[in-house]
């Protein structure tokens, strides 16, 4: 049934070899926890574009829209950098989130105990990490009109809308005060309402919602400098709420934070919970196909998508419990291996592998 | 004469502390140097709007025109957050901005090798850091057109519009390009093209610019991918270049990698080469007032008033030898203070006579 359909979409670069594995686990945890789950796999991004001509074939499209979730690997590399603008992987990303409207990011910057030396930060500064990023994603300068690049007084002009209404704005703010109900109860809206009108009403709306949430406390805070305070202190942060853009730079800078990027999942919901789970590093040209990518942010996108949209938390649990001990068991993919003597370095099936035999 | 007249704006907060040390620097080096300088001091930010009832007098705005450069303090408090917008602080410093039409605003990021160790990075990623960052200051979405708040379908919208002319992005363009050819030759254009029509043009306009600076490397990298590299490996980037809006951040990202922004000036330039020189950390209401603010990063920004608008290298050279001579002898203050046994901790007025007496 829809409820149960996952669509998994492994995409370019590494994704196919990362997908793998991720698969390997949600086929495992299916059984294990008897979830009744099925799988279709589908092409989307440059592999669709490639084969079919565009970046997200309505075949594509449609199973998404007829599914529970969805787990995609990574999509793009320089080989579509001369594809038409409107055909390039990035825009099949775009058009999902906006096709299934998946205006709610959830992009957690987690630090394990383990791999608190990967980060270029000083350990004590990041030790124990863990934020959470809700950023709007279907919304502001990524889809406002009017945008393009016209002729004005004998010159080309470019130029973007950065837009938000009140509902848009509620609704992020609803999703990210019931996280932060369900954390730490703090919540910092991040904007630039010194300069822009648009970052007046979004402040406006988030001090409204925040009537219905007196048990969280709210803050505001300008994105130079919640950047800033990233750098200098991450860990005064318990969950952050913020528009497409502003949410693009700070939860990257976020996740660099962790030294890991290897590590870490991230959730695209819309209002009906459907969702599209990915890990965040993206496709990694470099080292496709050799088959030592890093899967566990994949896997540990398979436990989100358990969480949040299946609302099977005893098998998300157990995901992440499997990912903490291998991790506790010395097991590093290249990318998150420092040199030290406990360390076995293993290749992306071989940690598919482990976490299996870890649930 | 205007080419020497210096417009001195102490504004509010620690301002009128850090600017007194300021002042004292370049009363001292105009004498040594016989520069012929002479200086005004002006109304301005919250200080103007507590006088005059509003933060950009028109006597204020009127000194400046006419003068070579300005040294600016800091600017705003909580004081003026319930102000109606049009008359905030910052808006009399965006309105100076815009008026003397300065879009080239330069930030260094310099990590001095006695401070390394307070930087929240690990210290091998960031000792020698020099970076420089070209920021669009007079365009893109803090000034353009349209913008507001509006009934659209019953509800209300924010907007916000992201615009860049050719002209725009080429003036700034030949600016970074020259900065970089001064310093290491690499300049790094910071966009995303992926998402934005108004990138699109700024990175074509970036590669049409090189073709005059072929000794210059110029690479290309998303504002996202920037805030990472940023935070991961910094020492990568000579030279930056971005718009007004990525700017704000990624220079605030970059100032905070040094641990020091009590140490960092900054530069705005117009074409004419008239500048308005400021420290970047701000008015610091927390602390204003008790005389413990550190105004180094006023004393360089005289420094750099002396190098990039009255092109006097030799005064600032010795400005900067300075500064590092006080460091080296251990003067900090309470900003840059580690707790070391060799550092003697001093306030205002003692950092400004200890540069004076390294003069
Ligand atoms: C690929 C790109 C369009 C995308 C974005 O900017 O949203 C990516 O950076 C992300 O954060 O998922
Ligand atoms: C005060 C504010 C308007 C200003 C800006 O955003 O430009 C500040 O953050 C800066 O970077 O100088």
């Amino acid at each position: 049934s829809q409820a149960r359909k996952i669509v998994i979409l492994p995409g370019d670069g590494i994704g196919p070899e990362i997908i793998a594995e991720g698969r390997k686990v949600l086929d495992a945890i299916n059984e294990q926890y008897n979830l009744g789950l099925s799988m279709e796999t589908c092409v989307f991004g440059g592999a669709a574009y490639d084969e079919t001509g565009t970046p997200l074939p309505e075949s594509t499209l449609n199973a998404c829209r007829d599914s529970a979730a969805i787990l995609l690997g990574a999509i793009g590399g320089p080989k579509y950098d001369k594809a038409p603008r409107e055909l390039r992987p990035e825009r099949g990303l775009l058009g999902l989130r906006s096709e299934l409207g998946l205006f709610a990011n959830l992009r957690p910057a987690l630090l394990y105990p383990e791999l608190a030396a990967a980060s270029s930060l000083k350990p004590e500064l990041v030790a124990g990490l863990d934020l959470m990023i809700v950023r709007e994603l279907t919304g502001g300068i990524y889809f406002g009109q009017p945008r393009g690049i016209e002729e004005r007084n004998g010159e080309r002009v470019g130029f973007n809308t950065m837009v938000y209404s009140e509902s848009e704005i509620r609704r992020i703010g609803i999703r990210a005060f019931e996280i932060a109900r369900q954390r730490g109860s703090r919540l910092c809206s991040v904007d630039k309402m010194n300069v822009l009108e648009v970052s007046e009403l979004w402040r406006e709306i988030m001090i409204d919602v925040s009537k219905d949430y007196p048990d969280v406390e709210l803050t505001h805070m300008f994105v130079d400098n919640a950047a800033m305070q990233l750098v200098r202190a991450p860990k005064q942060f318990d969950v952050m709420v913020t528009s497409n853009l502003f949410g693009d730079v700070l939860s990257d800078a976020a996740a660099m934070l962790t030294g890991s990027i290897g590590m870490l999942p991230s959730a695209s919901l819309n209002e009906a919970g459907q969702g599209m789970y990915e890990p965040i590093h993206g496709s990694a040209p470099d080292i496709a196909g050799k088959g030592i990518a890093n899967p566990l942010a994949t896997i540990l996108s398979v436990s989100m998508m358990l969480r949040y949209t299946l609302k099977e938390a005893e098998a998300a649990d157990a995901i992440d419990a499997a990912v903490a001990q291998v991790l506790a068991q010395g097991y590093r993919c290249q990318d998150i291996a420092t040199g030290q003597s406990e360390e076995k370095v293993i290749n992306t099936t071989e940690m598919g592998d482990a976490v299996i035999a870890a649930l």
